[in-house]
């Protein structure tokens, strides 16, 4: 290990762990020992992420020793915020060794003076919209964190604990001064527990990362054709026939509700009606627009079940979304508003939330066309299109809800030009995506005084890179009175317990950046920076996404060596957009079972790639600098990439599951060997070489193909060695 | 990678990974494949832990597809066996990336013809005894299991899972007949959740680790001096002052045990009485033998409460043994036993097991002394010793269980001539341990026709490798009518929720094994064999021991690359014995405190380091046959080791939990050194050089020794390098 401009570079010839150490050295405590290249922006966000509103860093320490303590000025019932103080304080404990003289922090603790001191003016538990604002001060002598709310001291602590540091042996925090408050009042994350079950434990884990980031909603997609996650007691069938066994019982949703409350979050179910609703009808069929026998599975079952030689099969995507059958409530029975009525009253007792989503997503109206006597009772009520029908559902629905006191949110669908003026209108559909018809902008529903929420450009299940997201501007040029905020949304078709750890983080804090910070905090690289950063924070926190994806990589070598692999996997992801999934729904076969096993490669790897950051941001510094120690750690680099291909021939041979990345990794090593001339080429200080550049920049462009539902991600910065010039990233992806 | 008569061999930079590969292409596949030097141990238990009773094996295989299927013959409403039946369906589809048609295996299904055929000709659930045999047979065509009892059945299941080889891309099972049954009806495994704290999804993943050693019953040590782990609605205040807010509600519990009984698995609780029981008196003081106040804590915390001049400070272990003050329940007052009463009967409607522990451990008697009052009831009821007061206790605390239909369990010190015959005897007390008298041999109690437990040889949290307590001979002369059979204790002094899996697995699937299997099955090496396998399908399974380690080493290195720290923690494993704990149980510093973090090298490395195990059958291999591929993978090896030391200088450096191995990091390389010069020795074909070898045991003996409460695993080895010979394993090591 040797010092250099850049730190202290650990040689090793493993690729992650030699990237990791250019980024870390390159930037991590970059500000604190004083270092080249480092913006302002770098500089004053430290490592946070969420970037507070107002942060100002001064030179000096302040260091944790054993004397390290708390006293807390608060309402001595606040026992969500003594439960958050301790957990931090055992979390500083743990991470600094520190072996803390004082073992807890207790009400009685508030007398004695401490070298943190919390304050909190008002005791507040699980409400969206309250002030949750709080500032840090860190001196040598001694931190004070105050917050007017409990929420506001929960996202305080959460900063404190992104704020520590170690030099030489010795744990600190450095001096801040930081004024922080959220600029969205509604930061959401929204996980889908239908198409594939999602356990409590996996769900807790997910709690505790948004926490880390400052998200405040998880919005608990609850049941969908797939599957009704919720026992009830009223309807017992909807859980006994809805759920293939995977449901929470209410005692695991009322534990849920309580550990998100203590982490400052509140969870809103949603219980997706009139379509997306298949599982229900398995165990009450008399609600459905169409006979039974209903069963839980996806969209394109019921029709599989039920053919019918007048409708064709369903053939393409843009068929499916138009003239697909798909299992509908029937919105003119009087039963169906008796029972939802119970059951909404009954869902109440377990979710204190004021909010409770409906969906009411993707009915195409084709269930009810079939269907004579609801085609009659339209023209009964002089309806003519289904459009009317869903109108009349919604605001059935929206009656129920009111009665039991609670505000409905709905997917855009619930828009009409009589929506009661308190329903919450949820924005999802991308606008001009030549598939389905958005309802309106965002700035539509907002204008028209509707309190709006924002999800489009964060469906972070098309396996977009974090900056995809953290660049979208869906929320900038709205009228701000009425949107109260966004959320990122994970569908779980193609993920279920064992990968959606990896496939929501570290990339949803992106987004729940785009929502915290203040709106001209955008600079993508100092993102990438700290999101990596993050991600080992949370692994710290106990997220699972980083073990799962070792886990599963032991499981496709069948237990034999993972490095070769891991070079290559490391800098794939996963094809962007929705074409697998579109290809499952559109081709049944076993594939598109809820049972099918999500553990190829196209499933397991993250959709940013540490290493592609890395070694963008080493060859970006590279051609402005032309430093000879960085052009020696690229080489190193690219020398790994050329030789890994012949290491993984046996693993290709030995699974078919691997025989499907094959490509990539001769690609990786055809594009190394590129590399590697490119080095060459401009080490001999010799002007480009413009039909040798043509040549390898045609065949690099092959290398961007995706093979096995997965892309090669190092491909721009090979073409940028290439070059001698690194190009913008792409603003977008197709996602169809 | 070469094909040799070793197998494919990777040759790897990575220590644990070169050494993994040896293992495994030693041993794995090799069964199957034909290979040299496979003892017939080795042919007939094939992958399995525990090795059945009765195994055959046959040339051939039967190769799994996406036509795999189950049908069973059981009971329609044995839900527990559906479910398991599901879940190995669903492990197999995941494993194999199968994608299997059917996708729900559902009582239906019994009529249709199937791939594998489950017969369970009786529907069991949780209880102890029942005939847990089972029988499995592969053919090409199809798979028979059969099973008397439902647990029969998920034992089956477990060694299906087990039985999953694969080549060429192709997952198969080999062809079996196996019969089998377990040698002793009560499997147990102890966890101590009250020294730590360990969360509820922590306990499910070890049930599930025990499941797949066909363990059936979870001790669960929920009460303590440190905590009192359960909700009461009876006495509040237990959970409320006795627990620093760590228990399980209700609800949990029962979430538990209903969790436990669908893997075939008994829970049974210990309140621990009347010694140990500080936490109790947090909230309910009246029930002590001295006046408080009471707090959770250590054994040696009231007495530092309530400093009495006449009484020295505890200064060694035997002295804390004997002579110090610890809480305990005061037997002459009625309302302990109307207090207890009413607690039992709350328990019982949480646990149905028809057993209760209460401890009743290390009771000295010197609070019961203190007390004038309680010393005036003994002579009034002509008592000479606390023994005689103990005893009474035992009775009355046995008489509430037979109330409530609850067989009592205690620890030894139950054991006295008027114990009632009902009860059952657990033996811990290690025979000639100089610090602790035994009540009696567990041959004592059985023969006096007590139902017996073993536990002595089977304390887990003294960190002895496997083979220890797989050579555990406590069980074998016993009168086996009356053994019920044995339990691996893990106490949590120096264990908590992010490093108890690890303690735990693989090491108690050697005691599992030792009690499932027949006595004659003892072969170390292949135990271990086994037993590493065994690990990488305990962490598919979802436990999180490797992945634990993996965190911990980021957490050490402050998120730096952990490839040379691990080349150098692999080879380490804890101090053997109750050194660490002693010495933080006589000196109360900041350490011993619940709260301490454990997060030091010694608290993380594993008890059987995998690389010694591989590196020394390498070496014993090598020094039968001489053989150069070998001799070359063992110098590789060594010149890993020797280049380690420079690299890890700057973690030393950078931190104070790191330079405490310091040490062994130079041993390592010395000893690296010393081996490399043997091999070149051997390589010459001279006779060795006496003086030489003198010189380099020598310095060797040095390098065993303990340094930051760790020890150097793999010196043996180089000794038998330099030696030409490799010694037998110690068969025994110091405790204290």
């Amino acid at each position: 290990m040797h010092k250099n401009e850049y730190g202290s570079l650990h040689i090793k010839n493993l690729t992650s762990h030699f990237l990791r150490t250019i980024m870390s050295n390159l930037f991590l405590l970059v500000p604190l020992v004083g270092c080249v290249s480092i913006s302002s922006a770098q500089q004053s966000s430290l490592n946070l992420m969420p970037v507070p509103s107002n942060i100002e860093v001064q030179q000096g320490r302040f260091v944790l020793t054993s004397a390290f303590d708390v006293s807390v000025r608060a309402d001595k019932n606040d026992a969500v915020l003594y439960r958050a103080v301790n957990r931090t304080y055992q979390t500083l404990n743990r991470r600094t060794s520190s072996f803390f003289k004082t073992q807890y922090i207790t009400p009685s603790a508030e007398t004695s003076p401490a070298q943190l001191t919390i304050t909190v003016r008002s005791k507040t538990s699980g409400e969206i919209g309250v002030d949750e604002s709080y500032s840090l001060k860190v001196t040598e002598q001694n931190i004070v964190l105050d917050a007017a709310t409990t929420q506001g001291a929960l996202h305080g602590l959460q900063t404190i604990l992104q704020l520590v540091y170690k030099e030489d042996g010795k744990f600190y925090f450095p001096l801040v001064t930081i004024n922080d408050k959220p600029r969205f009042k509604w930061r959401g994350l929204m996980i889908d527990v239908a198409r594939h079950f999602i356990s409590l434990d996996e769900m807790k884990r997910n709690i505790d990362a948004m926490a880390v980031v400052k998200m405040n909603v998880l919005h608990w997609h609850l049941t969908d054709d797939e599957g009704f996650r919720v026992e009830s007691k009223q309807f017992p069938l909807l859980h006994e026939r809805g759920s293939n066994g995977d449901y929470y019982t209410q005692a695991q949703l009322k534990e849920l509700v309580k550990y998100a409350a203590d982490r400052g979050i509140v969870i809103v179910p949603e219980f997706d009606m009139p379509g997306h609703s298949q599982s229900w009808f398995a165990g009450y069929p008399e609600l459905a627009s169409l006979p039974g026998p209903y069963r839980p599975g996806p969209r394109t079952q019921w029709q599989n079940d039920h053919p019918d030689p007048s409708r064709p099969p369903t053939r393409s995507i843009a068929d499916l979304i138009k003239n697909m059958v798909s299992p509908t409530f029937d919105p003119t029975k009087k039963e169906v508003y008796k029972f939802l009525d119970k059951f909404i009253g009954e869902m109440t007792t377990i979710f204190p939330s004021g909010y409770i989503h409906i969906g009411a997503d993707e009915n195409n109206g084709m269930a009810w066309k079939l269907n004579p006597e609801i085609v009659a009772w339209m023209k009964d009520h002089q309806m003519q299109t289904t459009d009317e029908l869903q109108r009349h559902f919604v605001k059935r629905v929206h009656d129920i809800l009111k009665k039991h006191d609670r505000r409905m949110i709905g997917w855009e669908e619930i828009y009409n030009d009589k929506l009661p003026k308190e329903a919450v209108v949820h924005k999802w559909i991308p606008e001009g995506n030549g598939l389905t018809k958005s309802y309106g902008t965002a700035n539509d529903f907002a204008s028209k005084g509707y309190n709006t929420l924002v999800s489009e450009g964060f469906y972070i299940d098309i396996f977009m890179p974090a900056y995809i997201y953290y660049n979208n501007k869906s929320l900038d040029s709205l009228n701000q009175t009425n949107v109260l905020g966004g959320e990122a949304a994970q569908w779980t078709e193609l993920a279920d317990n064992e990968n959606l750890a990896g496939r929501i983080w570290p990339r949803a804090a992106a987004v729940a950046e785009r929502l915290w910070s203040p709106a001209n905090v955008t600079d993508v690289d100092e993102m990438y920076r700290r999101l990596f950063q993050l991600s080992i924070q949370l692994d710290e926190q106990g997220l699972q996404h980083l073990s799962n994806y070792e886990r599963a990589l032991r499981r496709l070598t069948n237990n034999a060596p993972t490095d070769n692999l891991k070079t290559l996997t490391d800098v794939l992801t996963p094809a962007k957009g929705y074409k697998k999934l579109f290809a499952k729904m559109t081709k049944p076969t076993n594939e598109t079972q809820q049972t099918a096993p999500l553990a190829d490669v196209s499933d397991i790897v993250f959709c940013d790639s540490e290493t592609k950051w890395a070694f963008r941001r080493g060859v970006g510094e590279y051609l402005k600098k032309n430093d000879p120690v960085l052009e020696n750690l690229l080489k190193n680099q690219l020398i790994i990439w050329r030789d890994n291909d012949a290491a993984l021939q046996p693993y290709f041979q030995q699974s078919t599951r691997l025989a499907v990345i094959k490509q990539h990794s001769a690609n990786l090593h055809d594009a190394a060997v590129i590399g590697i001339a490119a080095l060459e080429n401009i080490r001999s200080g010799n002007q480009p070489d413009a039909s040798w550049q043509q040549e390898q920049l045609k065949k690099l462009a092959e290398y961007k193909k995706s093979f096995g539902e997965t892309e090669l991600e190092i491909v721009s910065e090979i073409e940028a060695l290439v070059n001698r010039k690194l190009s913008p990233l792409p603003a977008s992806f197709p996602v169809f």
